[in-house]
């Protein structure tokens, strides 16, 4: 598996665009983005899991009932949550796309992302959008990840090659997310393509056990937003045998798609609102992967966990009492906690209790932009890991004035 | 129902005082309360729900499975939580006073709150005891209030007098919580005293229905401690008759006890941690009082929610967005949501959509200290609510330097 150029136009048959429409005042931030394939694709979604869902959530699940896809829409600046004709104007940006595009209207996805609660401009978004078409490119993934930013301060991109049955096939992608980032949800705003050729079904297998291992397991502030949505077109143009069951090849894809999602994953973890640091939790040794992950999580969420991240003390008690509360079952008395980072690696606690250890090492380690919290606790041979971010006065400034 | 002076020592039997044991560097904070009763009490306690629980918790489970006690140890400044000698430690607490005290060893109440994972210095507590138990008195509330607090701001204490059965009981309480506090627990520490007769059995009835409808609707950061309690020892020397039933009594006795935890509770959220407001969260028109706890409990706990009122920022798609991951069922398109403080009211969604309102009165009523935010769903008629505060840069500084 290489990692090559292009995010999510690297695949054959699909090109990307990003450009200001006038949702955001800064005339200089992007803020509609498109991604179009030259053939129909298969394609697959996630969806948030919160009950008050954004009306494109809505129009895009409508649109894939049929499993095909051909574009993607998406603006910033506007959830269209909780809207006036939030879903005639969802239905508005697919019509507008498809009519600049050529394409049919229930072939496009369509996503928001921003404030919730006002009106959007469909108005400046309609007249944008086929000057947009125009920009569309090979070259376009990096707008188009510029687009779908909110308060991201980073754009999330990869796309990766790999074999399957002798052809070449390239899996890319974008993402953005930086709050309103919990673990219990579909996800946040993920757009990938590939040129693998796969079933429906099976691409939307591999997205939603990917999206278990890797975007459910962020957690930024614990708050699930109304606009989550993670999907997947592929074209099927690498010409690889089509993937219809759960075989080596469909191994292979798997693979390849749950390391880019886990790359994109961990950007949004390491973007978080006013991180200063890529939190990574592991948990080992559980009796299975959901009490593994179940503990990770929570100390991943733990705002006094993300906060003594922040001041870099080596607090561990806080850890063990996030997995208390975690509802996962485990013996405290068997479990060892160790921070490490590219300083070195230290053990804090050891069957549940503090050992003398080195203050001055440890807040070197913590003091690092990537700190890994390893904790073992000898019930099992279960792992999972888990990514998140530490609680600064950033957060709290940015949350505390997000629309003056 | 009158307030009255005296705290957990204005019940007729009982006195209290606290000292400088030496477990907190400060010489001028108190660390170390002791509340006694000079008959034995019916007793009853409810823990936290973590599944790591701090030594002092299993040896006060142990003592209270006969359902009576006649005093209370609490030390702040350590927790006794994932320490060495932990359970050891906790029970020569309990001798320790029992010795001072001239009572049964298993007759105490036995409590630390304090950072986790560090050894008790047991040898501290032994020598203050004796000068402790010498201190106790009438007016010794106060005192014992100061010493079981850790970061907290502010003491928490208050007495009610009312008639049960045409005697007067009185019903006084002390508490301490700002940090590591959240719903899903038995509750932080908080210690009640009564002359009132009533049996064990029902005052645990009381207590654990109190509990679920006043400190278990507190949120200030979504961790739950490992050394939670909440305690009350009746004297029964008010000399009403015992109630031993659900009857007229025990209704007059549950009311009061709901109203002292109640203050307790909202005493607690004030105080959270880097607080500058009081967040209460009424939703009403729910189909049950569980659903409309959910909602109103997920609203408090949203960081998003917290933060937008340090900010004192109407972003009101927040609430929403929290309502809808909560778990509750509820219609969006029947919710309205309002905000009043002692600025005014303000509602500002109406049937899931916003409406046009004055920004600047809905910022000068998010200015205050006190906020109710005011939520209708239209579903029922039950309702709940919930306190909680706001996410400030206090907080962060508090936690990112807590042991330091």
């Amino acid at each position: 598996m290489n990692v090559i150029q292009g995010g999510v136009s690297a695949s054959q048959g699909f090109t990307a665009a990003g450009i200001h429409a006038g949702l955001r005042k800064n005339k200089s931030k992007l803020d509609l983005a498109m991604i179009l394939c030259d053939v129909e694709c298969a394609a697959a979604a996630v969806y948030t899991k919160n009950a008050v869902k954004a009306a494109p959530i809505f129009v895009t699940m409508e649109n894939l009932s049929s499993g095909k896809a051909r574009a993607v829409i998406c603006n910033s600046g506007n959830a269209n949550a909780c809207a006036p004709d939030g879903e005639e104007n969802a239905r508005r940006m697919c019509a507008a796309a498809a009519k600049a595009l050529g394409i049919n209207e229930n072939s496009v996805i369509v996503a928001s992302t921003g404030v919730i609660g006002q009106r959007l401009n469909i108005e400046a978004i309609e007249q944008a959008v086929p000057a947009l078409a125009k920009l569309l490119s090979r070259e376009g993934s990096s707008p188009a990840a510029e687009a779908i930013m909110t308060t991201d301060l980073r754009k999330k991109e990869l796309a990766l090659s790999f074999d399957v049955g002798g052809k070449k096939v390239v899996l890319g992608g974008i993402a953005k997310g930086s709050g309103m980032i919990h673990p219990n949800m579909g996800t946040m705003l993920c757009f990938m393509t590939t040129d693998c050729a796969i079933s429906t079904p099976l691409l939307q297998l591999a997205l939603s056990r990917a999206v278990k291992r890797t975007f459910n397991r962020v957690s930024i502030d614990g708050d699930t937003s109304t606009n989550d949505m993670c999907a997947i077109l592929a074209s099927g143009l690498a010409g690889n045998k089509v993937i219809d069951e759960e075989n080596e090849d469909f191994s292979i894809f798997y693979e390849a798609l749950e390391t880019l999602m886990r790359h994109l994953a961990r950007e949004i973890a390491r973007d978080g609102e006013g991180a200063t640091k890529l939190l990574t939790c592991t948990v080992r040794g559980a009796d299975s992967e959901d009490a593994a992950e179940t503990l990770a999580k929570a100390v991943i969420a733990s705002s006094l966990v993300k906060t003594m991240m922040f001041g870099s003390d080596a607090n561990w008690g806080r850890i063990l009492c996030a997995m208390g509360y975690s509802g996962a079952a485990f013996d405290k008395n068997r479990t060892d906690i160790s921070f490490s980072s590219r300083e070195g690696y230290i053990t804090v606690a050891k069957c549940g209790l503090g050992i003398g250890f080195d203050e001055d090492l440890a807040y070197r380690i913590l003091k690092q932009d990537e700190v890994t919290i390893d904790i073992c606790i000898g019930d099992g041979d279960f792992e999972a890991t888990a990514w998140g971010c530490d609680l600064s006065y950033e957060y709290v400034k940015i949350n505390g004035e997000y629309r003056t």
